[in-house]
């Protein structure tokens, strides 16, 4: 394995993916040797991105040897990071994610800022470090804002991401309306996947006190048509909180186009989530007006009412 | 209390103090409301430098509400905050140390970078954002700089710390060599300082393992002289490891001059020390030569090692 790696969360969406790509480059540009990585197979969107932008898929590790040299983008939760994470050495992190179940032993360089999306900071970072963004980069970051923010319509969006959204647009020379409606569109197929492969796609572990939570979500443009999966999702949902122990799983479906979810919600402690939503689950689900954000809409409501 | 305020460590050194009002203004020039507070008296050496550059003490607080708003600077872990941080609101977090012991609900603005002094990292924000750094802040800025490197001479010390050693000198129109040595001689003057206050003027708590360490630390020009106190240090450290359950108190005299420290070590787990270092103690006692930081030379080792 090369000295330095950099790698994003286990079941890689767009900015994961991305965030990697880019970090990877601007190290390089600033005459590190960086070699990016990722945790997991790619989801439709993030396929659509790459192969849109002719950019290799980069390669697939599961776990780090001890003190290897580690970059973490786009997460900092040991939970959600490499397999022997604890040993590795983290240099660097650039992340938008709140921080918990981290930590170094030594000072490290770390960045993070409250935005919509990791390739934002990397925007700044290009910037800041006066290295030019390539049409090909410029293109993947564009990709994780769009994806991140729901095309700047999730609440997470802040006017920083859209300031990036703009530029990047420009230098990838791409109608970033179009095409990320296009790329958004091509992750809600999901017809060809298992329940077990759905409630996996993006889905993140958190310690909810001393509960094991799960929370994964899923685009479409089509609740209703995802619903007629429902006795598959939940049965999927049941093995892995057999197997794994999970106390509460939350499997989050977000209609893009009008901006609402509908959540099945199943684990010993489902109550959690009722209590916390003000919400009675009916048949193990409730909908969710207005809802598009885990990080911003459903991950605080949890962690402020377990 | 105001909405929002920003405050280091505490048993606070000039770099927590002077990076706390370097800190409030900069967010003021940037528009955001935010007040400098200090979580213990200051030492000698932080006094000789807030009196030489005419600037206000900050006011003290112990603790603080649930849900204030709050910015924390040259620290992050929980030990060595505010009491009551664990309810507090953290926006941001500007720090040069090793992340531990530290989480949030949210997504907060991170910034920490692997150089000497947090004021190096601060010089940084200033410029990033294009804010001039007036006179009085490039004062405290190049003091807490020359604390926390030992005028350059630490090996914490990094190219940046020196660039911005030399730039805010410049600004703040002082020959930093000879203001520097005035100020960390300053400091060494400790003769009317009790027992009990010399271990606690610059100390720092950590979990190790589950194991609760304390390592203080005091600069002299002179570590003979300071021994003849050994028998009075050790009756403070004895103390403090009864009523606080500490077990492992590692008091170091640094001689700033000639690059040594000689350690007193007492508490249940000394034996740590011991393994950790490759040394015997001698009547609690031992010597180490070119060690004179307790963040690079001395926490690491214990930490790999217990």
């Amino acid at each position: 394995m090369e000295n330095l790696i950099v790698f994003g969360h286990k079941s890689p969406d767009t900015d994961t993916i991305c965030s990697a790509i880019a970090m990877s480059d601007l190290q390089k540009k600033l005459g590190k040797e960086v070699k990016a990585v990722r945790l997991g197979e790619l989801n439709k969107e993030t396929k659509y991105a790459l192969d849109y932008l002719g950019v290799e898929v980069p390669e697939l590790i599961s776990k780090v040897e001890d003190n290897q040299e580690v970059i973490l983008v786009d997460h900092n939760e040991f939970t959600q990071s490499v397999d022997n994470i604890e040993n590795a050495k983290i240099k660097m992190v650039v992340d938008h994610h709140r921080i918990s179940d981290f930590k170094t032993a030594e000072p490290l360089y770390y960045r993070a800022e409250p935005v919509g999306c990791t390739c934002t900071v990397l925007f700044k970072l290009y910037k800041e470090n006066g290295v030019q963004i390539d049409k090909k980069i410029a293109g993947l970051m564009l990709s994780a804002i769009i994806s991140d923010t729901l095309l700047l319509k999730s609440p997470t969006k802040t006017d920083e991401d859209e300031k990036a959204v703009k530029e990047l647009a420009e230098i990838a020379g791409l109608d970033y309306e179009k095409y990320g409606l296009d790329m958004l569109k091509a992750g809600t197929d999901l017809s060809d996947l298992s329940g077990d492969e759905l409630i996996n796609l993006d889905c993140k572990e958190f310690n909810l006190n001393d509960k094991k939570a799960k929370v994964a979500q899923v685009n479409t443009a089509d609740i209703p048509e995802m619903m007629t999966r429902k006795a598959e999702f939940e049965a999927a949902m049941q093995k892995d909180i057999a197997t794994n122990g999970v106390d509460l799983f939350v499997f989050a479906i977000t209609d893009i186009i009008n901006s609402n979810s509908e959540v099945i919600v199943l684990g010993n402690s489902a109550p959690i989530f009722e209590k916390a939503f003000g919400k009675t689950l009916e048949d193990n689900t409730a909908f969710l007006p207005g809802v598009v954000s885990r990080k911003k809409q459903i991950l605080p409501v949890l962690q402020e009412n377990a």
